[in-house]
């Protein structure tokens, strides 16, 4: 994109930090787009290592990212509810996919050989039967079943047809798979990371151009509008999430769209944007007073500044998310406060907007190199009115990579 | 939004149709966010008796589109796997909200005055006791209670605590619902009307710009971005869904983010957005030759959009969605095509991208006004070679009222 305009970040405390990586600004190549089919037969290999261990014969696959995960099939289509999409991931062996007819050519095109299709929609037999029959061709009459059944999975395809295939298969046994593919999607690839690293920059360019943006008077959703607009022009493909609010000393209300409220002297203004690039989401906000910043609201800002640092300082591998979660919070206790309404102080992001782990106090997840994680301290100041801040990095062997530029330390103003 | 260049649709023909009423260009008013209570009180109302015909004593609702019918409680956060949200609908009284934390500020806003919230995340009990816990209060010791589990369906909680709910509500059974949540969402209430028919018009004129936009040599993906900047300038809330495909002739996948392959001459290009107002979709397509068009591509073109005449001169109340599809089926096969590979010729619309019914040869499902659908004729010239076409109306006492404004009669060119 050639019109971006980056501002000098020099005017801002805080971009570098502790000799922790800072995000340079300026214009960043885009990465290459999808991945080499060793990216893809990696995975595999590590998932059939991990079946294996658990006894597995199979995995069954029905969700987006999973089904993403393992074929490299990218396409908004799954928002349309009407047709379900399958995987088996044999313990050995190549996966195959069973799928819509829609499907066919764009899966056509990743590594997956064994494409079977049927003519859909067919809600009287909804893939259910070809997906029977291609089991018992592949795992023969007896096989443990791996699906995803634990926190944060879904099962995606009607319950009513899972509970006709689980009759049609009469000698399988259905089992949770949440660890296996847990484990694996945790710890992201350099590709990966590559891509993500890729929208936070994106998004930390047009963060910077906010004040230039919003002003007192314009209503919120025209201020989420040009930001929308400025995401698409800087190189996202898609801003998926961008949520946030605008309220008089601060905010309670962290997931909602924008209404037409204009922005307020003496607001805190607070945009969070989960925007994609190649199917791989950043998550992180920023925080803006409109007019002269309240002193309550600077304390607020400072204390989740404050908290970001501790958890940066211990995030080695080793920590856990909850050593994350217990860091933040001591801060936020210590200046006076309670955490917020958010239930944790951060998450995994990568080809979801969040993903496992959860840094909260019971989360004892252990950290390793090349997990992607945010760090999502939050407050409330008096009851309704509280703050957020996030920011993402990617866990190396010594410690912490910002991928977000680190926010300013100090609440900006805008005027 | 003011810098809106509306081009002369005079000069495409097809605008203005056989009395079928035409979209109008130019700007048009956004209609009021959310809906008045009324609305919701009514599709409770509506609800309720459909759920006693049936004999359920409570829905039990976990998905985004079905949370938000009944409540108002629109949100990006459903992205995050991380946390279930749980709505309960008794046969009488009143809505109970189950939710995380986090939710409840902007839940507080609708009308739901009944909302219960624990701390999330929380794996080991992801608001699975507190449900269980108000379904006894609510329901006492025994209920008939229906939860979603048919065709476009699926269950949005972990599958493993599905099966700890029920097992915590032994006295409870449970039933399909989707019979109850399909015959409300089909008919679309004025107001619900009233969102569709506006995205449908901000898409309708920014399809207008594309030949000023579109050039040979553009690669793919620069044509899409330019595309969803002007349908957030537009007034567009999000782009939550943009795909097609630019190839030699035709293509034969419909379902794709695009490449950086450049527009080139002898391409068919499609763009088919299901663009968002206020929770609202559109969903309709355009096609343009890049240079000029081939034969036989104007013929495929001709013959959808002929096709879509045949549907919309036979949609009328007590019609089905089986006789639009063979209405359409029969034209494309009468000019020696097959149908493509999307398996069915149109669908519902509304708070999803595609929604009941489905125009296929099976679907008996009986047009009635209010249902807001899709005529999308597809075909293929030759293996690989097709197109699709695509319109958006509801359904009035009298026939249809297009809600897109008529693509042009002939394959329009952009040079």
């Amino acid at each position: 994109m050639s019109e971006k305009t980056i501002p000098d970040h020099a005017v801002w405390p805080g971009t570098v930090h502790n000799g922790i990586l800072s995000v340079p600004s300026g214009s960043h190549p885009a990465p290459q787009r999808g991945f080499d089919v060793a990216e893809f037969a990696n995975r595999l290999a590590r998932a059939q290592q991990l079946m294996a261990e658990s006894g597995m014969d199979a995995m069954l696959i029905t969700t987006e990212a999973e089904f993403r995960y393992f074929t490299g099939f990218l396409t908004q289509f799954w928002q349309s509810p009407t047709r379900p999409w399958f995987l088996l991931v044999p313990a050995s062996g190549q996966p195959t996919a069973v799928i819509p007819g829609i499907g066919y050519p764009p899966l056509a095109q990743t590594w997956i050989e064994d494409i079977r299709t049927w003519t859909s929609p067919q809600p009287q037999d909804e893939g259910v039967s070809l997906l029977a029959e291609t089991m018992h061709e592949i795992l023969g009459d007896r096989a443990r079943v791996g699906v995803p059944m634990g926190p944060e999975t879904t099962l995606r395809m009607p319950l009513a047809d899972y509970d006709r295939l689980r009759a049609m298969v009469p000698g399988f046994s259905f089992h949770d798979a949440t660890e296996v593919v847990k484990t694996l999607r945790m710890v992201k690839s350099e590709a990966e990371i590559e891509k993500i690293a890729h929208i936070c920059r994106i998004a930390s360019d047009v963060y910077d151009l906010v004040p230039s943006i919003a002003t007192p008077g314009q209503p919120l959703v025209e201020t989420f509008r040009a930001v929308k607009i400025e995401l698409l022009k800087h190189g996202a493909d898609d801003v998926s999430y961008l949520v946030g609010a605008s309220a008089p000393g601060g905010y309670d209300n962290v997931i909602s769209p924008p209404g037409n409220r204009p922005l307020t002297e003496g607001d805190v203004l607070m945009i969070d944007t989960g925007t994609v690039y190649d199917g791989y989401f950043c998550d992180f906000d920023r925080n803006w007073a409109i007019g002269k910043a309240d002193p309550a609201a600077k304390h607020g800002y400072a204390t989740l500044f404050e908290a970001t640092n501790a958890a940066l300082e211990i995030a080695r591998p080793g920590a856990t998310a909850g050593d994350l979660f217990r860091a933040m919070q001591k801060v936020i206790v210590d200046n006076g406060y309670a955490c917020g309404n958010v239930g944790r102080l951060g998450h995994g992001l990568g080809m979801q907007l969040t993903e496992w782990p959860s840094h909260t106090n019971a989360d004892e997840t252990i950290l390793v190199p090349g997990m992607v994680l945010t760090l999502e301290p939050s407050l409330d100041m008096k009851p309704g009115q509280g703050m957020v801040h996030e920011e993402n990095f990617v866990l190396r062997n010594n410690g912490p990579q910002l991928l977000s530029r680190r926010a300013p330390e100090q609440l900006p103003e805008v005027h």
